[in-house]
Formats: structure tokens, C-alpha cells, sequence
């Protein structure tokens, strides 16, 4: 394994497991009105679109960190979501 | 341009602009109490990341959307770690 593979798995998974300490901030403090929900919209997006992408080019490192981050961000989105609906 | 081009440049849109909502919302409200500095502390390390790997790997494109991400989520963790300061 070369200096770029591991830089390249490093920057994966940090970007991958970002949101986590967001949603457990959300989940502990059952408060989320500071989040914009549109941020975890366009991640959602864009990550779905990377593992398209990954899918289309039959790259497997990039399916597995988007399809986890896709879950993830998707987790948290649903909980901006349904605490803004709780409110109205 | 092929099909996976065009995808992988709309993912790169998405996934570098996603963070521009949650920086609006932290400007106009001046309170991020609900974020979790630590997604953003990773997400600069992880794109930081990414933009050394593409240096490594001589390509352009993860140079260009990594390095505005880099600095769009520096901005963000800027606004949420001088906010918490201010109240202590």
C-alpha cells in the first residue's frame, strides 16, 4: 500500500463518519433548530450521486464510504425533519 | 463528456455547496448551540485530506472541490467555535 492509498482510505473515512458526532448531539439533546436541513438535503444528494457514480464505474471503495455516508447523513436529515414537523 | 463524468461532477457540486445552507443559517441567527463543532473539525481533516491526496495524485478536479470545501467548512467551524467562546 503506497503514501496515496492511505491518505486517500484516511480522507474516506473521516469524511464518511463526519455527521456522526452531529447526530448524536441531535439525538442527546433532542434540539436540532440551529441545523439547516437544506445542508443534509444537498449531502444526501451529492453522496447518493457518488455512489451512483461509484456504481456506474464499478469502484467499490467509493460505493461502500458514499453508500455509509448517504445512511448517515439521511439519518440526520430525517431527524432535522421530524423535529421541525413536531414544532408546527 | 460521458454519463459518469456528468454524475461525478454533480456530485462534487453537491457534496462542496451542501455546507453554504448551514453557514447562511449560522450568519443570520448568530446562534449554532444545536451544532456540533466535531462534524466540522473532521470534515476539514477529511477534505484537508482529500486535497493532499489529489496534490499526491496530480489531479485537478479533487484539488479544485476539495479545496473549496476545505474552506467553506473552516468558515463553518470559525463561526462555531468563536460563538462558544463568546458565551464562556
Amino acid at each position: 500500500m503506497n503514501i496515496e492509498d492511505i491518505v486517500g482510505i484516511l480522507a474516506g473515512v473521516f469524511t464518511t463518519i463526519a455527521v456522526m458526532p452531529q447526530i448524536w448531539k441531535a439525538v442527546k439533546t433532542r434540539s436540532v433548530k440551529d441545523v439547516n436541513p437544506y445542508m443534509f438535503v444537498i449531502l444526501c444528494l451529492g453522496v447518493g450521486l457518488w455512489t451512483f457514480y461509484g456504481i456506474l464505474k464499478k469502484d467499490w471503495p467509493i460505493i461502500i464510504t458514499n453508500g455509509i455516508s448517504l445512511i448517515l447523513n439521511a439519518i440526520m436529515l430525517y431527524l432535522v425533519v421530524s423535529s421541525s414537523y413536531k414544532k408546527n
